[in-house]
């Protein structure tokens, strides 16, 4: 089965749509199989990551914010907005595809672990995210 | 099939686990596919790598170390000790899961690549790695 | 189906090969399914970017390169040239392996979105692509 997921962002930050995978999983009623992700965006990318205390999430915004900051005066592609440069980094620096064993009709993610949209624009956002599950 | 591997870590640094996941797909009688992996938890990760000459990992480690020092005062996240933040950054910055072919009923990796846990927490840990063969 | 797909690459850079794999997804014949992509090398590395404005390559690859320069004093895996230790980095923080949902016999990539082979080093290489297709 393959289906596209829309998450909508508010801005730069992680969101967590792993209910929604879920919910994909068992309309497909695959009991054991894999779950395959891909956000169809470049200036937008996912990672798994601790859903238990949002601080960690903070930090994480707040690290990669540090490490690829607006303004820099390497970048010559500026034709998108000073937050798109960036936004193309720190998807090349994380995730754009990721791939999730299915057991027992669930993510056998780990007991802290949820799949998150990381959103890396200011504007408001629909991204897409294709799933594959077989 | 989908199972479970462990693998034991006794700090910082890389550890390899091809053969066990070699041994897995022997197992699992797959001559043509693919090994999907997931690592279930957010302070480790994992990494394809030479797996020929020590001194590589060990550059790999040193390197991320000065990327992501521990006591940075923009950590918020700080209950879980001060090895904890960095690990998620640096599990971020990586790979959590990993898909290979497979070919004659083993991975089709490189002449010198390994799959590795990269463990970034000082402590001693039993990591789980969720491995979907298909 | 798995294949090998060649990539020559001719020093740093983003090397676009997305019509090498569709043209393999049309030979397998698969309409539904998912692409697996492992480059089978730790001195370069893959990565799904813009594939639209050259400059968003061009700034991607400075960018990296002078986060991972050569010449750090930090090195001590020296024995394959200046450009190899940086090159391993570079791939740790990028993408070894990607995973793609196929529909109606093609990839399933965003409008923008081109699958690249990021080469790390300065000399002209062959960089070999395990792809399964399913």
């Amino acid at each position: 089965m393959v289906e596209i997921i829309s998450v909508t962002t508010r801005g730069q930050g992680l969101y967590e749509f792993t209910e929604q995978v879920n919910r994909l999983v068992s309309r497909s009623a695959v009991k054991e199989g894999l779950c395959s992700l891909l956000i169809q965006h470049t200036s937008a990318s996912l990672t798994i990551q601790e859903n238990a205390d949002p601080s960690a999430q903070h930090d994480l915004e707040n690290w990669l914010n540090r490490l690829v900051p607006e303004g820099d005066p390497l970048y010559t592609h500026l034709s998108e907005g000073c937050d798109d440069m960036p936004a193309h980094i720190k998807a090349a620096l994380t995730a754009t595809t990721l791939s999730i064993p299915i057991m027992e009709g669930r993510l056998l993610l780990g007991t802290w672990q949820g799949v998150f949209c990381w959103e890396h624009r200011h504007h408001h956002q629909v991204r897409c995210i294709a799933a594959h599950i077989g």
